[in-house]
């Protein structure tokens, strides 16, 4: 009689409730593409990025790549860590698209969502911080602005923190919709 | 009956699952604490941060500041934003531990809390790429280490991102909390 109760108090609401679970779990899936391409691009638009100018004394040929910058070799391990950890999240999305009401493996993916966000804003703004001083230079430190040398370099390298943060707003998208399909339990 | 019937089969379970959710709700009060004075302390740590060298030319005073660094400056305004919105969120995080039932109130949380994990974790490793080019500069780009001359205040900046990396993890485990208290409904 009871097990009956809370059936028909279930199957009352249903439908709509697994249709906004199941839209919550598409969008989830979508985001996480998006994500996936965001980090995949700036880790290779980061990591394939060097300039060599076109002038060379005899001694020293005058050559940019990403990993003269510990910061950049970061940026590409960290947005490549993040871009595998998105492959091997989607299986588990598309489970959630069929069963949507599983609860603990939601709980995991927003710990590790977590984990990877913070890993990936700290590539994308430890690389900006970079970034920034290689564009404006620091008259207090003595550090100079390199991006008058280099300059496709110093496009290049900018460009490639776009997918970083764009990745890192899906992420935090991806915790919330996880989040709202807990609770919506 | 029908709503007898779901009333009984909580009761009959719900002394213990409010139990732990009660104690889900504490440990989160004493993160958010934790994470408020990390924030707090790293703020305050970098933020009066400066060093005059005890030797000056006709012109110049060497002098080092926190602010000579814009991404220093970032790193103090990014750790006051996330102190005071975690002062701000103490009440709701009280209500939680009363009200153990509360679900929006705990997604609003997670959204910020995955917002503030962002903001934090930006301004920490943007300062941290900057503090580790200060220590050992960058051959290839020509930017000395300025560590050599002040040194003081860099053991100073150094120290003062300590507070910020570990509420960086009190954060992530913030997150991972409040879904937990999510996902036990």
């Amino acid at each position: 009689m009871k097990g009956e109760a809370i059936e028909q108090g279930e199957t009352s609401r249903a439908p709509m409730a697994r249709g906004i679970n199941r839209g919550t779990s598409i969008l989830d899936l979508i985001l996480r593409l998006l994500a996936l391409i965001g980090t995949l691009g700036s880790a290779i638009a980061m990591g394939t990025t060097n300039e060599t100018l076109p002038f060379f004394t005899q001694f020293i040929q005058f050559k940019a790549e990403y990993n003269d910058l510990p910061t950049f070799t970061f940026f590409v391990v960290a947005n490549s860590v993040v871009c595998v950890y998105l492959v091997l999240s989607i299986p588990l999305s598309i489970v959630h698209i069929i069963k949507t009401r599983a609860r603990y493996s939601r709980l995991i993916l927003i710990f590790f969502d977590a984990a990877m966000l913070a890993l990936l804003t700290a590539g994308a703004s430890a690389a900006a911080a970079i970034v920034y001083l290689a564009h404006k230079g620091n008259v207090r430190a003595n550090w100079f602005a390199i991006c008058q040398q280099f300059n496709s370099f110093c496009e290049r390298i900018s460009g490639s923190l776009i997918g970083s943060f764009a990745a890192i707003i899906m992420m935090i998208l991806l915790i919330f919709l996880s989040a709202f399909a807990l609770a919506r339990h």
